[in-house]
């Protein structure tokens, strides 16, 4: 394509500079000052490399969690929010360890490596590893038809992600299950560990790790997430070998819960101050990458959100409170702490905005609420349009809000193009330079211009 | 993010397949069979992949330009199409040569390189390159106050893309204009020769080529265009060594005109044979990358709308055919050279879609005709808003099918997530990488639901 393509009626014609000083007139205006700010240097990225660099494993309970906790305080407080402060909550705390190593021995002692890595709360196996044959199965009905059959086994859940399911959430929600509850519903049957295909669209060697589910009263058993490219290998070597076997070590641990915290900023509201109206990711990622998507890019939108609104001084009646959360991943113990501390008692939540889908290009908004309040935010719809955000729909707001959601806030879920999503999601391939600044740009100006109409109007 | 998010009111709900013999009922079976035969394998990346394998560089007039006609012939044999040929059209050839070199000659001696490439159509420098002062413009207004003061120079326009312009291709029609008449104005107050700012909104070390024009009555004046990085390099030594000068050297050069062609397949319509519904893309593109994004990508999605329309089992009432036009960045020979064939007097084009903007996840369509044809295609905007396609506005087609609007087909440019595009638009960095598999088919989804919908209903 070169010059003669010009898409005038596509595009948004942004004219002059306004005075900063000057309070908007209406809704389009807030938009145009809004992107002016925020695509002319693409600050939301600036804070997420100085994040990443900083702190590039931010594990619950880790020292990486402990330094995004005071950076982002600095962050908050650098782009002008009128308090901020963090509230503790208690996380568990699991690590890694150094060694995650799969191997297939076959017939006539051929030995194959697959790239592993453990799942998120996995118990390790001995030090010597474990070895077995393998099971491989594609749903919990399938185990079970084998029943006593896997015991002394490993069990390798191979069933991908559908790839035709249009989007990748519901694909990902598809596939899942392998990983959150397959080493548990393994250990019924006695098996002595677990693999799973890793729960992403993507073939390659990368494998996703992401966090299971014990039941307490049955064994704890090891589990490891195989990589796609890894996983079609044995799947192929057992249709020719099925006694070929798989020896997995691990020697992740789980240590005592640990004391952390949330961080939150705020503009203060100048009318109506109690009402909160909270933009948020989570802070803390798995370590396997540097958690540039998730949910890196859902912590400095909400930051961004601040930067902007205060550097455009912008006096909003309700206050705009940025929240990163901690412990989204393996517990899920900040959002319940943030709702549950007693300073919320004289608050009141008008609105929840989680961004913790990616930070690729907006579509639009999940909106997690009754209809009436889903009609009140449609008559915003022609402004989150022009700015290609316009998919207003009901759905799922974010993990992290879902107890403000239920005592009485309007969940928003910020939605985007999500196919590469799954492809960096938990894995070594969620890095900075996967993060397009404007599309994470666009996505906290969405979250702003959002969060701005509210604590002005209400819902 | 994890396992607990499920957007259930945002995705397509695909149940079981249905199969392949069956004429679909209604436009959303239409959908969700076009997306399962889609998304499945993504074989219009597959497409790509040989495509760029076997003609990575496809200039007009090249080796690889015919091997391109070639191979994008057989591929619709291949996909089933019931008629396959191509048309004869003259195209402009020039080869970038094996030089292109440029070095900022600075105080005591200095020699600073930056990173430069010819722009397409460029006369070459002499063998030992130009030298001169350096004028910094940022327009042609600039330009002409300085007049005569630029003879013997060399201009460099240094106007960047407007970052704060929310669609990219609205920033790059704000810049272009220096690299399509930058040489000839310059040439008119006597320059030696044109360095210009590559248009992207990306800082890095890569230029961006594209097409000059030269006027007959002016002379014609070497024209490179340097990186943002090059470009912001010579600028902030320029501020303090005004005096500084560049050398300019490139090997480039025009040859006679060369035979090509348009390639041509179709499925041919079971009632209305005559009536064409077209979908097209360019198959020439910069030597600079493998033009993976522009427009391998649209060439692709318009081979796989017959590949899906075919293997779906569907007999359209109108013909839907897929054109592949030569000659589209250096010339535009083809789009005129198809529009004019003889053959066309027994046809009557009911609508065209072009896609040149990149194969990234499609948001919608411009369309460029009356008012009462934009309602019509309107009654489909819920179908196409499941597949987040929905965003059909009134706009540009595409420089390829504009004769054919012209003579009164609708035309349709397939709209996408843009914010990437400029990044890697006629550089080095339009790669089959950065093309993500699942984006470029959900376009060429959309393309063969559009073009479907039009084959069976009409405008």
């Amino acid at each position: 394509m070169r010059t003669r393509v010009h898409i005038a009626a596509a595009g948004i014609l942004l004219l002059s500079a306004a005075s900063a000083q000057e309070v908007p007139e209406g809704p389009r205006e807030i938009l145009r000052r809004l992107l002016e700010a925020g695509l002319q240097r693409n600050d939301a990225h600036l804070l997420l490399a100085e994040l990443i660099k900083k702190a590039p494993h931010r594990l619950s309970g880790s020292a990486g969690a402990d330094t995004a906790v005071a950076l982002t305080a600095r962050m908050l407080a650098r782009v002008g929010a009128d308090s901020v402060w963090t509230e503790p909550c208690v996380v568990p705390r699991w690590e890694r360890g150094s060694v995650e190593r799969a191997t297939i021995r076959g017939e006539r002692g051929r030995r194959t490596p697959i790239t592993v890595c453990a799942l998120g709360g996995s118990v390790p196996t001995p030090p010597g590893g474990i070895r077995g044959r393998v099971v491989e199965v594609t749903s919990f009905a399938d185990l079970a038809r084998l029943g006593e059959k896997v015991r002394g086994k490993i069990v390798f859940y191979n069933r991908p992600m559908n790839p035709i399911t249009l989007n990748t959430f519901d694909a990902y929600g598809g596939a899942v299950d392998q990983r959150s509850r397959g080493a548990a519903e393994a250990a019924k049957y006695g098996a002595a560990g677990v693999l799973v295909r890793s729960v992403t669209l993507a073939l390659d060697d990368v494998p996703h790790t992401g966090s299971l589910a014990y039941v307490d009263t049955l064994p704890k058993i090891p589990a490891a997430a195989v990589s796609t490219h890894g996983a079609n290998v044995l799947s192929s070597l057992l249709a020719k070998e099925p006694d070929a076997q798989v020896e997995l070590t691990l020697d992740c641990r789980t240590l005592a819960d640990a004391p952390s915290a949330n961080v939150i900023g705020e503009i203060r509201g100048t009318t109506r101050p109690s009402e909160i109206v909270l933009v948020g990711g989570h802070l803390d990622a798995w370590d396997t990458g540097q958690g540039a998507h998730d949910d890196g890019s859902g912590c400095v939108q909400a930051i961004e959100v601040l930067r902007l609104i205060r550097g455009l001084g912008f006096a909003p009646e309700r206050t705009i409170r940025a929240v990163m959360f901690m412990n989204e991943e393996n517990g899920s113990r900040g959002g319940p702490a943030y709702a549950s501390n007693p300073a919320r008692g004289r608050e009141r939540h008008v609105a929840a905005i989680e961004s913790d889908r990616g930070g690729y290009v907006p579509r639009g908004f999940t909106v997690q609420s009754d209809s009436l309040t889903l009609r009140k935010v449609l008559r915003w719809k022609p402004l989150f349009d022009e700015l290609g955000a316009g998919r207003i729909i009901s759905g799922y707001s974010g993990v992290d809000v879902v107890q403000i959601v239920q005592a009485g806030a309007a969940g928003f879920g910020l939605d985007v193009a999500d196919h590469r999503y799954f492809d960096v999601h938990h894995s070594a391939n969620d890095t900075l330079g996967a993060v397009h600044p404007r599309e994470l740009e666009s996505g906290a100006v969405a979250m702003a211009l959002l969060a701005y109409l509210i604590a002005q109007e209400g819902l």
